[in-house]
């Protein structure tokens, strides 16, 4: 290397370091992909959403990532040397250390797959992986109903029952990838204890995910022939939670008490959770929180849980412990990806 | 300051440096008082237990754990400067980042005492102040039978049911100071769940615990009037963990069928536990583990938790994660205590 190399080495150094830091979060899903480049503050300056055309396989979609990236990066006019890394999120199971997907249940033929390092190699940027609700949580941590508190756990409603949990800035992902499955912890021991998705009993995902909902209303709508929700499914209609959900915003008894059961068993998860995290927020998010803020329901079902975990926790958590919904939508998973990025690199340069 | 003083501060400075660093463990009992001077690698160079005397009130405990840290100290002809700091565990409810005892139930008259301060004024030492129950597990994690994972959950099985996290080699303490009450898990969720000591239903606290195991049995005495346990209990002997356990190790079927169901109760939280923490090990301890590994009972009882998780749990954990008798007794406290304030000042020295 001429002293000239050097010099211009040098100068290159400082100018990277003079321009501001941008992040790449990628938030993978069995049908769609959310791309978003993102500034130190967490301001999204790009997004995309692409198809993840699952069964083309890994390859493919990696390709099509580094592309999208690219063309993101170039809209916004940024340099190469301004992206620190690449936050990565994608669904379970997976191994997080070596980077790989497992046995990814919406991902068929992406098992085993290195999906980190493939990542990595086809743009030429370092990556970060986590998993996808972790990265939600990270992202609500960081920017959303999360971030006023130093650890939360977020519990995603949707047809699975997702969890993530951060402490002290730190996802919690367990020594296996297994950490943060909230959605396996059990609330009912009892023999007669629901099924679920994984193949045990009496866990929160069998009594409070949206697979969950349908089944538990499907099953006593031959107790409730006279409900709303009865006749329209003899109008053609499925069960849905969207369905559950209008019915009861309409005042029908049966819905509405379909919506408060699923607070209750809710309920009984946030309290282990408070037991054993103790975190400052629990934070409920996905689709299936009967509208949320924007609803009465959705404000009905919050205040059910607040109030029945209030009762049935130490008085120093029930008075000092925020519950509250997820603010950030579906870009909490690639802005978390991306937090997720920035934490790492921070972590390694003291 | 002249030159001279400037030269023997340094001196000063270069010969503390140069002798080995100790720290003092201090575990806080109802009865007793454990306090160990433990170096850098956890060997204990001097111990001693002095009672508590709860009645006289904080402020004559503290001069008393000065006096027997001094004497300690002295001892082991350690000079002051080799003292990093002292390590305190006191008994729950307490305000960890305050310093505080709020309301620990086995130590009346002790509450709202701020005793890692007054600790600190009356040894002259930094004092790092956490939970017994998380020294305990530190204890275990840095010297026991954890000492080869990153995350374990000690639970330790006495009057009450504890619990100890440590992840990554930091105690999970929560926001308030209720972390890792893993005693307070909900492991039935029925109305007609057992009561609980803190007032609550259904935790594994009611089940797992001596005082549920003494419960459950005298509740189902009635049914046993044949078993060797009612034959004791008729000749004048009350219910203890220890008589379940003689009875049933001469193999009484009520008395085992007693031990195997508290290995099932445990299991229910220990499930919960994996797929929430997804720790490297659970290590059980306390006085009621059935004569751990020194008894043909113990065993039996640590295999059917074995076997009952890895039923239901993940094939990854279950074939991964490490269920095991704790190995430091009631020394874990004390070198615990000291091992978290070591962790402590080498976190706060980059």
């Amino acid at each position: 290397m001429t002293d000239s190399t050097a010099d211009s080495d040098a100068q290159l150094t400082a100018i990277t370091r003079a321009v501001p830091p941008l992040y790449v979060g990628v938030d993978v899903g069995g049908t769609g992909i959310k791309l978003g480049i993102v500034d130190d503050q967490g301001q999204t300056l790009a997004y995309r959403r692409i198809a993840t055309l699952a069964e083309r396989g890994p390859e493919d979609a990696v390709a099509r990532i580094a592309e999208a990236v690219e063309q993101l990066l170039a809209g916004v006019g940024a340099l190469g040397a301004q992206v620190r890394a690449i936050g990565l999120g994608t669904p379970g199971t997976m191994d997080i250390p070596a980077g790989m997907l497992v046995d990814p249940p919406n991902l068929p033929r992406w098992a085993h797959f290195p999906i980190r390092d493939r990542l990595a190699e086809a743009t030429g940027y370092p990556v970060v992986f986590s998993n996808d609700a972790a990265a939600a949580a990270f992202g609500e941590f960081w920017l959303g109903s999360g971030k006023e508190y130093p650890s939360i756990v977020l519990l995603t409603l949707g047809t699975g029952l997702g969890g993530g949990i951060i402490i002290d800035g730190r996802s919690l992902d367990g020594e296996n990838s297994h950490g943060s499955e909230c959605g396996h912890i059990i609330i009912d021991s009892s023999p007669a204890a629901r099924l679920c998705s994984c193949g045990q009993r009496g866990h929160l995902e069998a009594y409070a995910s949206a697979t969950a909902v349908i089944k538990r209303t499907v099953e006593a709508l031959g107790d409730h022939p006279d409900s709303a929700v009865a006749q329209r499914v003899a109008g053609g209609e499925d069960v849905t939670p969207l369905l559950v959900a209008e019915v009861a915003e309409q005042g029908d008894a049966f819905a509405r008490r379909i919506v408060l059961e699923t607070a209750d068993y809710l309920t009984i998860g946030v309290v282990t959770l408070l037991h054993v995290i103790d975190p400052g927020a629990v934070i409920l998010g996905g689709a299936m929180t009967f509208g949320g803020n924007d609803s009465p329901l959705g404000r009905e079902f919050l205040e059910r849980v607040r109030s029945s975990v209030r009762r049935k926790t130490f008085p120093v958590i029930a008075e000092r412990t925020t519950i509250d919904f997820a603010t950030l939508g579906n870009r909490a998973g690639y802005l978390g990806a991306a937090g997720i990025a920035r934490e790492s690199l921070a972590r390694q340069r003291p």
